[in-house]
């Protein structure tokens, strides 16, 4: 199965990459790798749940807020090679969760973006992941995802 | 224009690299990328304004901290590469924003380090960033940044 | 001196590399550069020290929880290339310490990590790090930490 049929399996209709709010870019690639920029949980211009987890976001919403930021980290990705086949694996996910104090399911709500990346990518999509719990986001969102990637030559 | 020159222009003189302040080094390269140890707004061994974003610490503020920060780490690729002609890209920028709680205007004070970064690099300096608030952070520092550039042969 | 007789003069024997707690990898190599998960100081099954550092953790506990999950990245590492002689350099520590607001110390923590890094791998052992105060961690884990390091062709 390629990519985009696995896409296309999933019912997934990539979004246009999201821009940035700063005077960055949203991804740069160097050698074999690409890396994206911070991805929030944009869809159709609108930010998925904003606020924290264990506040007034609970897991099954931040878990999608997750896989939305994914998908448009896949999207980062789609831009920076024209072809997703090109993706020879997913390296890293970093994965930032606005969290009120003591809660402590980041692995749950990340889970999000590394099944749809898993799902999207097969073994391809394998990625190691960091997990961490941040008191304050930019623009209240309640997810924040980096991610790196290896592409054939 | 080279980089000497940009920074001429912009009125720089570029700091020593400060030293670290664990058993840690201020950069490394691997192949083609250098990257650096967290870099804090050290000028001429005093920290500037100390504090918490949305405490102590106002965005003006905050935007020239992370623009002394950055000019740390220009200094370290100065000292990883001899010549900051030989810098072919940043490739990513870490943001991380000391804040009290509900501060969201990372992305304004983390320009204070982009901007910076593009008015000396030029399309070069075009770099990806991730931008994350952040509970305590090291000595107190408003702002701490790490840097990855792309270098040629 | 080879990593193994460090190792053995240290007194140290390896543990098993822990799982993840989520649908992700432990290691990634791309090209020469290999990329774990975030490490969590995991013993023979028991998180060591769980908590926050300024509260229920103080910093000699936090240093040898951050020398465990050190260890612990150290045995993902070997994991990935069988022989840690192939590790040329350790690249980069991101270090994440659960702190209760005020807590400075974060370098102090990290040292943990770093003093068994350069006493593990010598000069091949000397890494920039990331020192970040986070305010909450998957499982009340009291530290994490990200470990980049370059391997041999």
């Amino acid at each position: 199965m390629t990519v985009e049929e696995n896409l296309q399996q999933l019912g997934i209709i990539l979004p246009e990459p999201p821009k940035g709010v700063g005077n960055y870019v949203t991804w740069v690639r160097t050698g074999n790798l690409i890396v994206t920029s911070g991805q929030l949980p944009w869809k159709d211009n609108l930010m998925l749940w904003p606020g924290r987890l264990g506040g007034e976001v609970n897991i099954e919403e931040g878990y999608w807020a997750a896989r939305q930021a994914a998908l448009n980290a896949i999207a980062q990705l789609k831009a920076a090679t024209g072809d997703l086949e090109k993706i020879l694996r997913i390296v890293r996910l970093e994965g930032f969760v606005h969290c009120a104090s003591g809660f402590r399911d980041q692995a749950k709500v990340l889970d999000g973006a590394s099944d749809l990346l898993v799902s999207v990518f097969g073994d391809r999509g394998k990625h190691t992941r960091l997990a961490l719990g941040i008191s304050d986001m930019p623009l209240n969102s309640c997810v924040q995802l980096g991610l790196w990637a290896e592409v054939s030559g």
